[in-house]
C-alpha cells in the first residue's frame, strides 16, 4: 500500500512521519509526471512545488486556513492531497479536473485563477473578511518569483504590508518565470538566495514584511519547520523558499522553459515535440521578424514573458540579441506603454501578446497608444473560440481593442495578407496597428496576392455578387468562403464575399454600395458577438430594409468545451447558417 | 521687468543666477496660483514642484533631454518655462493650454498623459529608443510618491533598473497621494526621509537603482546640485526629493487633500466651496453607506485613492473607521481583486471608482469577478459625455464592462432606483453588480417609486404605447422622456417609453413583445455607441422589419469640448433625433 492510498484529505497528512511524507512526495511527483505527460500541462511549476504543497497541508489546516495559488498552474499536488487524486492516478479520470484551482471542484480551492499576479490581492481580501467576521485562520498566498513582476502583485504586497494583521506570502523562488526572469527585483532575489536571506537590502523588508528564508525549498522537513514558525502570525509575513523548477525530471530541470508547459507525451522517449510537420504563424512570424531586423536597425521585438507562445524561441532571441529583443517580464501594462514610447521616438516596436492577456492592459492601449496615436505594431496571438480552459479564452479581444479610438485592429485572412499588413505597419508607422494573427494552418497560400495599402479602413471584396453579402472576419473568412460556395451550389445565389480586413471600423463606402443590390448581410467573427464587428454592421443597416445575421461566440466563459460543441452552439457552420437565413433567401 | 519676462524657453534659464532663479520660482508660483484659482485645476501638486521644475530645466536641456511628468497634472511650471507662459499670465489665454502635457502644444512635452503611474514605463521606452538610435540625452521621469502605488510604476521600475544605461527617476515625495498615502512603500519613504536617505533598507536600492536624496525639495540651489550630479548618468538612478505639496498657499499646505484640485475661485476670501445648494449623488451615496454600515457589520467601502471624487469625505471616512473604509492607494487592479475576495468570503464590499479609471482593471473584472461570479458592488461615478480633458473621459465604460460575461451593469434613472439597486445588491449578494451612478441633479424624486427585484435582466416599461419604443439608458432617460412628450405633442404618437435598467443584457421577452406593435426603436445612451447598448438592440432586431436608431457618443477622444458641441455632434437632442426619424414616422 502506498502512502498516497491513505490520503483522502489534508487531515490524513497529519498522521504521517517525515519518512512517510517524503515517500508521499515521491508518489505525488510520479503521478504528476505520468498524468501531465499523458494530457499535457504545466510540468515544471508543479514538480518544483510538491514538497512545499505537502508541507503547507501538513502545517496548516485547509480549508479553514485558506491557500491561494497564484496563476494556480502549480496546484496539481494540492489537488492530489485534497480529494482529487483520482484525477492523477486513474487515467480514465485524467480530464475530470481542470489544471487550475476551482471552488466548484473542492472547498480547498478559494478562487478560479488562471491569470497571474493576483494571489496577494485576493489574500488581502480574504484576510480582511476574516477580521471583519472576527474569525481566526491563516491566509496564505503562494506566488512564484515570475509572477512577482506583475504590477498587481506589488499592489497587493503594498497593501498586505500594512494590513495590521496576519497574512502569509510564500514566495516560491525557482529562479524562473516561464522563460528567464527579467528585472531589478530578480537581482535582489538572487542576493537574498546567495546570502541565505540575510542581506540587509531586502525588497520585502523594505515594504515592511517580516521575512523568512528557506534555501532547501524541496526539503519537506525544513519547510515544515519554517511554515510552523509563521503559522498563526499576527503580522504580514513573507516566506521566501528556494525551489527547483522541474524537480524530478532531468530534462525539465535542465530546460526549464521548454518543460514549463508540455504537450502530451513530451516525455516519451520516442517523442520529438519540436518536429512539427509545418511552421505555424508563430514560427513564421519569428522568421519574418529576423528578416526585418536586417532592414530596420531600430526594430524591437517585445514579449511580456510569453516568448515561447508567440514563436520567439531561444534561438530567435539569441539571433536578435538584447538590443532588439526585450522580455519585459510578466507586465502587460508596462509592455504596452514601453512600446508606445518606442514608437513615438521613431523606433519600431513589435509586441507579441496572447489574446487572453491583452485584456490586462486596456488602459495603456487607450491612453498611451490610442490617445497618443503611437504607431506601435501589436500582434495578438491565440485569439478565437477554442476548447481552452475558461481562464485562458481568446474570444474577448475584438470588443476590447476595436472600440478604442485611433486603434486600428486588422484581421488578415492569409499568410500573405498578414505579412503585407506587417510590412505596411513597420514601413509606414502610420497609426497604432493591432493585428489579429490567424490561428489556422498557414500552409495554404494565395499566389495571386497583391500588396496593398492599409492607410484607411477599406474592406476587400473578394467576389462581387448580389443579394447576399458575407463578411468573414480574419480566420472566419474560410467559413465565409464555404458559405459562399454553398449558396451558389444550393440556391444558385452569387453572393458578395468580403474580407473586411479592418475589424475596428466600417468601410462605409462599400456598405453604402451594397445597399443597391443586397438585402441580406451575414457577418462571421471568431470571438464574442457582444460589442463586436457584426453588431456594428447590424447597427449600420438598422435604418434600412436590409437584414443582418451576425455570427460569433456567446457572451460566456466556456470551460474546456469541445470546439465542435461550441461551433454548433454558436451556429458557426454553413448548414446552421443556411437554416437560419433560408426564409430570407427568397 | 520681472524675471519671467525674460524667459521664453528653457535656454533663457541658464543665464540666471540663484537669486534670479528664486525670484523666478516666486513669480511662477504666483501665476500658478492666480490662474488655477481663476479656472480651477490641480493646485497642490503644482505648487510643490515649482522649484524642482525650474531646477530641472536649469540643469537639463529640454527638449533634447526628455522629461515625462507622471499624470502630468503637475506640469504648470513646466508649461510656463517652455513657451506657454501666456496661458498663466494672460487671463484671456487661461484656457488656451490644457492641464496636462501634450506634444501638440510643445516639443517639450513627450506624451499626452493624464492617467497615473505610466511615466517610468514611458521613459524606459524613450531610453531604449535613444540607445537604438545611438543618441545621447537624458531621459527623466518625474513621479509623485502617490503614483508609486500603481502597479505599472513598479513594472516600469523593475525594468528601468536593468536597462543597463542611463535613466533618471525623480521621485517627488510630498507625503501625499490625492488623499493620504497607503501601503508599505510609504513606511519606507518615511524611513528614507527621516534618515535623509541613508537608511540601509531602501526600496529603490533593493531594485538596483543608484539612489540620491534631497530633503530640501523646494530649494532650487540644492536641487540644481543634485540634478547636476546625476545628469548624464550611465546607470538607472533614482533622485528622491522631499517637497511640500501646496507650498505657498497656507490652506493648501495645511489641507493638502482639499487643495489637490480646486474649483474656480476656491481661494477667494468670499468663496465657500463646500456649500453647494444640494447634495450630489456622491454625498448621498456616502450618507446611504453610513446607514448601511449600521445594518451590515461586514460592509467595506473601498476607494482606489480617489475618495473625494466619489463622496467619501474625511468625515465619512472617519465615521466608517478603518475597519469599514479602505483606501487601497492608486491601484485599481488590486482594488477589484480585493473586492472580489471580500465578496466571495461573504463580506459586502462597495467599491467606488471613476468611469475614466475603471478601464485600468478590465482583467480583474473579467477574471477575478466575472469568472468567479463574486457578488461585489461597484459604483461607477462620473460616467458619460462631458467637456472633460481627453485623458479623463467617462464615455467608454459601457462597452468595457457590459461585454464581460456574468457582470450585471445597471443604470438607474433616479435617486430612488439607484438606492433600490444598491439595497438589492447589498442584501442579496446575488451576482457582480456594477452600477452606473447617475450624473444629473438628484433632487428630482419619484414619489411613486416601488422597490423592485433585480434578479434577472428586466427592463421597466414606464409608459406603454405603440409604433415607437424609446430606450433611455440611465442618465439618458430624461432625454427619452422629453422625446416621448415631443412625439406625442408634435406627431400624436403615444410611444412606449422604456427604462432598460440593465445595460449588460437584453430583456428578450420585452423585445419580442415590442415586435407585435412597434416598428421603430430609438435607443439613447450616454457613452460611445461602438460596442454599446444600442448596437445590441440593433443587432437583436436585425432580422426583422423594425428600424432601430441608436444614439450615443462617437468613437473619439474629444478634448475639453463644450458639452453642447458634443451633444449636437452626437445628435443627442429631441430636435435632431426627430429630424433623423421623421421619414420613418409615417
Amino acid at each position: 500500500m502506498s502512502v498516497l492510498d491513505k490520503i483522502n484529505g489534508p487531515s490524513d497528512l497529519k498522521k504521517l512521519n517525515i519518512d512517510e511524507l517524503n515517500l508521499l512526495c515521491d508518489e505525488a511527483r510520479k503521478f504528476v509526471i505520468q498524468k501531465t505527460n499523458a494530457t499535457g500541462g504545466h510540468l515544471g511549476p508543479n514538480l518544483g512545488i510538491v514538497e512545499a504543497t505537502v508541507a503547507l497541508h501538513y502545517v496548516f489546516n485547509s480549508p479553514q486556513d485558506k491557500f491561494v495559488f497564484d496563476v494556480s498552474h502549480q496546484c496539481y499536488t494540492h489537488k492530489i492531497l485534497t480529494g482529487r487524486k483520482e484525477g492523477f492516478t486513474d487515467p480514465s479520470k485524467y480530464l475530470k479536473y481542470c489544471g487550475y484551482t476551482n471552488p466548484n471542484e473542492s472547498k480547498h480551492d478559494q478562487f478560479v485563477v488562471g491569470h497571474t499576479s493576483t494571489s496577494v490581492s485576493l489574500c488581502v481580501g480574504l484576510a480582511k473578511a476574516r477580521d471583519l467576521h472576527k474569525e481566526k485562520y491563516n491566509v496564505v498566498a503562494i506566488i512564484g518569483d515570475g509572477s512577482l513582476s506583475g504590477g498587481e502583485a506589488y499592489e497587493g504586497l503594498n497593501n498586505a504590508a500594512v494590513l495590521g494583521t496576519g497574512i502569509i506570502i510564500v514566495v516560491n523562488d525557482n529562479e524562473m518565470s516561464i522563460a528567464e526572469n527579467q528585472g531589478g527585483l530578480y537581482k535582489n532575489l538572487e542576493l537574498l538566495r546567495n546570502t541565505k536571506g540575510t542581506a540587509e537590502l531586502n525588497f520585502f523588508k523594505s515594504l515592511g514584511f517580516d521575512y523568512y528564508y528557506e534555501d532547501e525549498g524541496n526539503n519537506v522537513e525544513k519547510l515544515i519547520d519554517i511554515f510552523s514558525k509563521v503559522k498563526d502570525t499576527k503580522v504580514p509575513t513573507v516566506v521566501h523558499i528556494h525551489t527547483l523548477k522541474g524537480k524530478g525530471v532531468k530534462e525539465a530541470e535542465t530546460n526549464k522553459e521548454e518543460f514549463h508547459w508540455i504537450i502530451p507525451h513530451a516525455l516519451d522517449s520516442d517523442s520529438n515535440s519540436s518536429s512539427s510537420s509545418y511552421k505555424g504563424y508563430e514560427e513564421l512570424t519569428a522568421d519574418y521578424l529576423l528578416e526585418q531586423n536586417k532592414k530596420y536597425s531600430d526594430l524591437v521585438v517585445i514579449t511580456p514573458a510569453t516568448p515561447g507562445a508567440t514563436g520567439f524561441s531561444k534561438s530567435f532571441r539569441k539571433s536578435l540579441g538584447k538590443d532588439h529583443f526585450v522580455d519585459v517580464a510578466i507586465c502587460e501594462e508596462h509592455a504596452m506603454a514601453y512600446s508606445s514610447a518606442l514608437a513615438k521616438s521613431g523606433a519600431r516596436p513589435v509586441l507579441g501578446i496572447l489574446s487572453s492577456f491583452v485584456q490586462r492592459t486596456y488602459d495603456q492601449i487607450s491612453q498611451d497608444i490610442g490617445l497618443n496615436r503611437s504607431p506601435v505594431t501589436v500582434l495578438v496571438f491565440w485569439s478565437g473560440v477554442s476548447g481552452a480552459d475558461m481562464t485562458h479564452l481568446g474570444s474577448f479581444d475584438i470588443p476590447l481593442i476595436s472600440n478604442i479610438p485611433n486603434i486600428h485592429y486588422l484581421a488578415p485572412t492569409s499568410l500573405e495578407e498578414y505579412f503585407d499588413m506587417l510590412d505596411f505597419s513597420l514601413k509606414r508607422q502610420l497609426y497604432p496597428m493591432f493585428i489579429r494573427v490567424p490561428t489556422d494552418n498557414p500552409v495554404v497560400h494565395n499566389p495571386d496576392f497583391i500588396s496593398d495599402d492599409y492607410s484607411t479602413v477599406k474592406n476587400k471584396v473578394e467576389i462581387q455578387g448580389e443579394k447576399v453579402a458575407i463578411f468573414g472576419v480574419g480566420s472566419s473568412f474560410s467559413l465565409a468562403s464555404k458559405l459562399h460556395q454553398k449558396l451558389k451550389s444550393k440556391f444558385n445565389i452569387q453572393a458578395t464575399l468580403i474580407n473586411p480586413r479592418f475589424i475596428s471600423g466600417l468601410d462605409t463606402n462599400l456598405l453604402e454600395k451594397l445597399k443597391t443590390n443586397h438585402d441580406l448581410i451575414i457577418t462571421l467573427e471568431n470571438g464574442i458577438s457582444d460589442g463586436g464587428y457584426g453588431q456594428k454592421i447590424a447597427s449600420y443597416y438598422s435604418h434600412d430594409d436590409i437584414k443582418v445575421y451576425s455570427y460569433g461566440a456567446l457572451k460566456e466563459f466556456p470551460d474546456r468545451e469541445d470546439s465542435s460543441t461550441l461551433i454548433s452552439r454558436y451556429r458557426f457552420s454553413t448548414e446552421l447558417i443556411i437554416e437560419d437565413i433560408k426564409s430570407d433567401l427568397n
